[in-house]
C-alpha cells in the first residue's frame, strides 16, 4: 500500500446526486460503525430514540440558523424528492378547482406544471419557451392571477442552466419555489416565500430526503385523497415522527449543515459560487469553440450549461474529460451539450482543472 | 489509541431502524469515499450513470435470486416506507368504491386498515382484537369477500410479537402482505402473493427505501389523484428512473443481499432465526418472572415481546440492560413491557447475552 502514489484528484460535475464535501464523507466514514460511542451506526438507530432525536433536532436548528428561517415557518424533513412534491404541493395547498400560477423557465418547471395540472387549474403566468429558455421572463411580462392559490417558480433550472437572481413580488399570493438545485448556495430571504422545497441530492445530502419550509398559516388539512404520510399538516403536527424518517440522510444533511457553518455560511458559499461560475463562464465566452447561449444576467451559478460550436466533437470532449478525472459533464438529455455542476462542494481547483482541460481540448482542435 | 482495550460488544435490539450486519457496515465504510476506484462515494453518483445503474441492477438480481421471485413479478425500489404504502396500495390497486379484505392482527394492521378506509370499503375479514392480539385468527374464522380487490395481511406484527407461520388461501383474490418486519427472514413462496411490500429498516437497509414486489397483471393505471412518483405503473414502466431513487439506500440494501447470499440465503436465515427466538422464548417460558402471553404457534421470530410479572420493575430492568450494552429493549409504547428484536443481523451471542442478563436480573429480584 505504501508504494502506491496518491491518485490524481477526481472532480465530479454531476447535476445530482452530485459532489459532496469530502470532510462530510470523512466524518461519515469515521462514525459509520459507531456514532459517538453509542456502539451503533446512525443507520441502526431507532428514530424515536434519544440519539437520533438529538441528531434531527440539531440538523433542524443548524438549518434554521444557516438560512435565517423565521419562527413562523416550519422545517419538515420529508421523503420522495421534488418530483413527488410536484403533486404533493397542490394536494396540500390547493382546494379542488383552485388555480395556481406557474412560471415556466425550462425543463423542471415544465415537469412541475404537467404534474400540477393533474390537481389544479394552472395559469402559466410567463414562459421562456418562445425564447428557447435562454432567459428568465421579465417580471413585467408575468400575467399573475390575484386569485391564485400560490405562484410557483423554479429558482434554478438544473437542465437549462438558468436561475433567478431576483425575487418576484407576488403580493398576497404566496410565492412557492422549487429550490432543489440552488438551495443553500446563497443567502435567502425566506420571509418572501410561502413554501420552499428542495430535494437533497445537490447541496444537502443523500437523494430522497426532501426539505419543505412552510409558513405556519399555509399548514392546513390536505385534500382527502392525500396519503397521511405526505400531509404537511400531519408531518408538522407529529414533528416528523408520523412515520420513520430518512434517518441516515437526515444525519448526513446535518453534517453538511455543520460543514456550511464552519465554512462561513451561505454568504461565503455565494461568494465562492460566484467566483467559480464567473470564471467558467468567462472562459466559455472568451472562446469561439464553446458556446453558452444563456442570457448573462440569468445564468445559473450551479449548473453551467454550454455546448461545442462543432457539436460533432462533443462525445470526444466528454470522453477525454472523463479520462482526466473530470466526470459527469454530459448535458441533460433534453438539451445535449455539456453541463458542469458547481455545487457548494466543488472546489475551485476543480473549476480550474476543467477550464484548463477545455482550453487544451479547444487548442488541439483549432 | 493502542492502549485502549476493545469495548464490550453492544447488542442493539431495536425494532427498526435496527441492527445491521457488521460486515455490511464495514464494507460501506471501506467504500464510503471511493466506490471501487470510481473516485466517488455512491452518495455522489448520478443515478442515470453506469456505476449506479450497475449497483441497482445487481441489487435487483440478487434479491430476485434470494427470494426466488418469479419472472412475472416486478421488483420496485420505492420511497416513503410502509406507512406511505398503506395509502398507495389502494390508490394503485383499487378503483373508487371497491372493497378490500384486511385481517387485523395488531398495531400495524390497524394502521393499514385505518389508512385503507380513506380510499376503499374495508372488510375486516378477521380480527385478533377480542383475544388481545395474542394469536393470529384461525383461517376458518375469516369472512373473506370473494369480490374484494385484495386480501391484506401483516405477516409479522412488530409491536405485538405475532407472525403468520402459514399462508392463507384466498382463491382469485390477490393476497397482499406488509412484510416490513419479517421480509428476508425466511424463505417465501412469492407466487402465493399478488403484492408484497416492505419498508427497509428491519432486514434490508436504511429507512425510507421501500420494496414492492408486484405480479405483472396487477400493474395498472393508478387512481387519477395518485402522485406520478408513487404510481406502481409509472415506476415499473420507467424501471425506477422516473425520479431520483434512494441511491445510497439501494446500494446498502445490495450489500445486505450479498451478505445474505454469502451466509447461505434465506433457509440459513430461517434456521438461525428459529434457533435464536426459540432460545429466548424458552428462557421466558421457563421463568415465572417474565411473561410472554402470545400463543406459542403464532409467536414472531423477529420481535419477541414480553413483560415482567412485576411490571414496576420494568424501568429498572431496561436501565440495567442498557448499562450492559443490551440496547433498545423497551416495548412498543402501545404495549409496554420489553421487546427484543432479533433481526437477521442479530448474532446468537446477542441472544445469549440477553438471556444471561434476564436470568441474573430475575435472580437478583427473586
Amino acid at each position: 500500500m505504501a508504494c502506491i502514489s496518491s491518485p490524481d484528484p477526481v472532480y465530479n460535475f454531476a447535476a445530482g446526486p452530485g459532489i459532496m464535501p469530502r470532510e462530510v464523507l470523512r466524518q461519515a466514514r469515521e462514525e459509520l460503525l459507531d456514532w459517538q460511542g453509542s456502539g451503533m451506526s446512525v443507520m441502526e438507530m431507532p428514530f424515536t430514540g434519544e440519539e437520533f432525536q438529538a441528531i434531527q433536532r440539531q440538523a433542524q436548528q443548524d438549518l434554521r440558523e444557516l438560512l435565517g428561517v423565521p419562527d413562523d415557518y416550519r422545517i419538515l424533513f420529508l421523503q420522495g424528492g421534488a418530483s413527488a412534491q410536484f403533486s404533493l404541493l397542490p394536494m396540500n395547498l390547493l382546494p379542488p378547482g383552485a388555480t395556481a400560477d406557474y412560471v415556466d423557465t425550462g425543463h423542471w418547471s415544465r415537469k412541475a406544471i404537467a404534474e400540477g395540472r393533474r390537481y389544479a387549474r394552472i395559469n402559466v403566468a410567463a414562459s421562456g419557451e418562445a425564447r428557447g429558455y435562454r432567459q428568465v421572463p421579465d417580471l413585467a411580462s408575468w400575467r399573475l392571477d390575484p386569485q391564485a392559490g400560490y405562484c410557483h417558480i423554479t429558482s434554478n433550472e438544473t437542465a437549462d442552466g438558468l436561475a433567478y437572481h431576483w425575487l418576484p413580488e407576488t403580493g398576497e399570493v404566496p410565492l412557492v419555489a422549487d429550490m432543489t438545485s440552488d438551495f443553500l448556495s446563497r443567502p435567502l430571504a425566506v420571509e418572501r416565500f410561502g413554501v420552499i422545497y428542495a430535494g437533497a441530492q445537490k447541496n444537502i445530502g443523500p437523494a430522497g430526503l426532501t426539505i419543505v419550509i412552510i409558513r405556519d398559516d399555509l399548514i392546513r388539512p390536505a385534500r382527502p385523497e392525500t396519503p397521511s404520510a405526505f400531509s404537511y399538516q400531519v408531518q408538522a403536527d407529529s414533528n416528523g415522527r408520523f412515520n420513520t424518517p430518512l434517518t441516515y440522510a437526515v444525519y448526513i444533511a446535518g453534517l453538511v449543515f455543520r460543514w456550511l457553518r464552519r465554512e462561513g455560511g451561505l454568504a461565503a458559499m455565494a461568494e465562492r459560487n460566484r467566483r467559480k461560475s464567473d470564471k467558467l463562464y468567462a472562459a466559455i465566452d472568451r472562446s469561439d469553440f464553446y458556446v453558452c447561449p444563456q442570457h448573462a444576467a440569468d445564468r445559473s451559478r450551479m449548473n453551467v450549461c454550454f455546448h461545442l460550436a462543432e457539436a460533432s466533437l462533443t462525445a470526444e470532449c466528454l470522453q477525454q474529460a472523463g479520462a482526466q478525472g473530470l466526470l459527469n459533464l454530459k448535458g441533460h438529455p433534453a438539451n445535449g451539450g455539456l453541463r458542469a455542476s458547481l455545487y457548494n462542494a466543488m472546489p475551485e481547483a476543480g473549476v480550474d482543472a476543467l477550464i484548463a482541460f477545455l482550453q487544451a481540448f479547444a487548442a488541439r482542435h483549432a
